[in-house]
């Protein structure tokens, strides 16, 4: 009821500030019986991992992950999986300086507001950090379907623009900035290392293919597909607008049109899924620190690259949970 | 978890196909002693009942609500209040006829690939009429809050598009449409009543405006105000994207402008209201009936002036939903 | 969260006081496709409706079900299933004068303490009339799962004992009391008329058999199988005790006895349900009005004949929920 | 859902095989700015831990609280805290010879037959071991309600019986077994000692005590707090039988006698707690490992000393969640 857990048939619970021991998540829901590789759950962790793209924050922080329960022998028990990443990047620093600097935009003051009380030290669950545990949480809902392939590019970022994926390959090599025209990779790095020069920040634009996605998922009335897919994007701190298929174009159309062409509705119509690819619109704003402070070697001028896994993340959790709502009923089936 | 229910403290269970005896809703939540009026209810779902606004269906179906429990003495009992409405103008028609019928964007494929089986002589749980249960939630919401004030306007149809709310009086009056600029008002019916008469339709955007809502209101990680907005919006069977704040316009903004001026981030920052007005935008598609069959007088070529009154009960419901859950807590502040 | 939903996957919602305008409850998870007879549904209804079993109440009144939504040519959509029974014998009677009347063991006193207001013209949300919203889901998870037989018997009444049912034909005839040996009908509905006409009354217990339950049903570590059991028990307003197999015996064995006949578990080890027949026994209290009011015909001096398919309701209930929970990893296993 | 998550608003979250890497809870909806000490937590822990107490377990496995989020400063911080016991005493030993072996009234063949999967080097999560996340929860309830105090005691061991508990002091000093007599104590151990040394084994009866709890908590119809602890309660591997007040002798009581004595009703009216000390009564069965097994250091003869621990913290955090649900609306109140 706090907020911390996400999903109902298949959940996270996510727990952990930025500057605590340990950030973390419990994984419930998930099949027994899957094979369980740490690797490949320790590749995604560091798709999001700070360091590891040009051009975003310089801070290492190697975020590996140990598991504390639910696997056995390589396989998933079924039982609630718990991971965590231990913070050991806290720097030392004059930390009293910072308690009452409330960052536009960042949740700093709200914070305050709602909890009369804060750690200081960072963003607390505030922090882009938190977002590991849905990272690691996606890291399961694919597990649970591995047909299904979730895709996301940054489509636009300044002044790159590339908005059409319906023809890129949902598994090709697009570069670390995602974009759809790879060969723009070192240009983005320059545009973001720029940014960062002059300690300016910028939004953006993301969009998500999702291949084989089984149809008939999404739960009316008010688990809808699409409405559960718009929380679990908007629950990503630095996203302020998502639509779905043709997105706000949609006040454009004519509905005779619009009735021609499916792929207006973005793979779901009535708010489940028909079986068309699933095409997702998500805005970034910028991020909040700006200045001499985001000139520092920590902060990112855009989220963009780092935050596309945990956009993946949270839409495979999604359909994971549809997903084992639809099954309880598969067996009524005549 | 069949997604009939929406809310945690104060919750709806919504029920009732179009075409069947009844819909209705069971609001359970609502603190006791409030004071309820049946006529101030009557109104909130006179406002989108179908038939009372030019250019939208000429479909006349009272929409009488009857108080089933929760209500005693005209003071709600604290205990769930269940509203039915019965379905009045069911016209007997071939049914047959359009039983294999499924219309492009409707959810007449989707909900037989879902479960298998439909009442086929409407829109079941997917048609608008659904909506009801929402609008006789957002009452009691209200009241549970009688100094929040929501309110939301077409700020985009066709060729009328006026997008800026923040002058707007919230309390004035805009005529049937809800346009910013009330002498409008006979063009868009003329513009309405000739899509009619071309059997096209048209969706458009709304932007609403909260005003005293509590600060400290949402919960990270997961249910931040923006996320269970978003679902909220989301879940109403027309709406294509949801946005707040400057929404879409993030992606082309310098965060060195944005960090200047808070009303970039529409009440809300860290997915925690700050006390600023709140300020959500939404899409809409053209309703999907066109051609022919739009041409009758049953159909709405834009959803939009009956829809207003239901994405503001939505907002009410979350926002009073997030109140309670906040309110929990009131008593251990220091 | 104000406690009127019981279920996750399938669930009801309950509405209604004794002395409104209807009691009714929306069914939700009920799976498409089930044949539907109205007949039964109210079968069910009267075996717990007042007037029909003498030494019980003489009021008489004839909860008529009626189905508002969910079902269609006799088959049920999938969608939220609304039943409701409208009050037809709220006597008109001088109120004001049980404005007070707190009656011990009641309600009445804690209802105002929690809600400061009720509906003082009778139990309102805590009278037993509240338990027909219970029969009718029971219904609905009785069809769920046909081949399931849950069956309770009154085992103890005043100087009537007889605890073994374990030899009990579970599609036998018990006549109206339930009671393990038939053939004391008479004296038992001697007994009741008895403490009737002397404004006492009693309670006793039931024990219930499910048979033909399936295996591996039950969720650690919170939600096993004897936990949701013995919440939906406790959760009808008379029951003030409840185990299961050896219940309170368990207290005077030794374990290398237990360990020898798996019966002592009633069907259920580590709260999953093993195969076995769960048994489970049932205290009830007695009646709260005793006295000259008692003397009245409206009340029951001994619940329990009323209560049994309300016991069997919630019983079946709780399984088909957990049915339907652990039929969601069904296609996964290996 | 899969039933590792207990409460509504105050919630524990457990994960942990009893012989994987860790055992732990996230506990989430404690209110901020509490005052949090390591100390009074690991006090708690130890109560339940193996190896304290003469006539249990001789395994000595310390069970050391780490603190991983959610606390700063000594504070509460109103996020998610998630405490860890890391597994320390799991002997190396020829678990393939124990891979078969299901023992009578443990949860090793329904854990089979529901995931199809275990962690066979112990009970996993069906072991003892996984209580001491309801420990730590429980540790927090009690700070959000300090005025309350629950104690536990056990009421019947074998030979040793001693069931009112109404006169005894609840700050009391009862030695290691929570006998209400504290000089029986070496009795008891040797009897314990006794069953131990012939690989017996023995249940018994627990009845606690609720002083100070307030008035009003409980949510009618499903959610009664009697119906809540009975879950809490059943919820626990080894307990068979819950009943309050009276209990199961209210099935041998006349109703005129009932009437006359409130503390028949244990605390609660229509399952809403009516400012009288609450009072249940528990019934543990014997543990499941007898004969030459149970001969070994390992094993507990009689489980509830260390159980009370367990039972108290059950119904702390029960009545906090209820708490929080009732404050809610406390702001409401005329």
């Amino acid at each position: 009821m706090r907020g911390n857990t996400f999903g109902k048939m298949l959940s996270i619970t996510s727990f952990g500030e930025s500057h605590g021991t340990a950030l973390g998540v419990v994984v419930d829901g998930v099949p027994p019986g899957l094979k369980f590789n740490l690797k490949d759950l320790q590749s995604e962790l560091d798709r999001r991992a700070p360091g590891n793209i040009e051009g975003t924050t310089a801070r290492k922080e190697p975020d590996t992950a140990e598991v504390l329960s639910g696997v056995f022998e390589d396989q998933t028990l079924g039982t609630p999986i718990c991971v965590i990443v231990k913070n050991t990047n806290q720097r030392s620093s004059d930390y009293e300086k910072i308690k009452e600097d409330h960052r536009p935009g960042h949740a700093d003051k709200t914070t305050m507001l709602k909890y009369g009380i804060r750690d200081h030290r960072g963003g607390g669950r505030s922090s882009g950090r938190e977002t590991l545990a849905r990272v690691i949480g996606g890291y399961f809902a694919q597990l649970m379907m591995p047909q299904m392939k979730v895709r996301g590019w940054m489509t636009k970022l300044g002044p790159f623009e590339s908005r059409d994926i319906s023809k890129l390959d949902i598994n090709g090599d697009y570069g670390p900035y995602s974009y759809p025209d790879k060969s723009k990779s070192d240009e983005i790095k320059n545009y973001l290392l720029d940014l960062k020069k002059n300690g300016e920040s910028r939004g953006g634009q993301v969009r998500v293919m999702v291949q084989n996605c089984p149809m008939g998922l999404g739960e009316p009335s008010f688990d809808k597909l699409k409405a559960d897919l718009a929380k679990a994007i908007l629950s990503i701190g630095a996203v302020v607008a998502f639509s779905y298929g043709s997105g706000e174009e949609m006040a454009e159309l004519d509905g005779s049109v619009v009735s021609k062409d499916s792929s207006h509705f973005g793979g779901m119509e009535g708010g489940i899924t028909n079986g068309d690819p699933i095409v997702l619109n998500i805005t970034f704003k910028p991020t909040s620190t700006v200045g001499d402070k985001a000139k520092e070697g920590r902060h990112d001028p855009c989220i963009i690259p780092r935050a596309i896994p945990v956009v993946e993340s949270m839409i495979k959790l999604t359909i994971a949970d549809h997903y084992l709502r639809q099954q309880a009923y598969a067996g009524f089936s005549k």
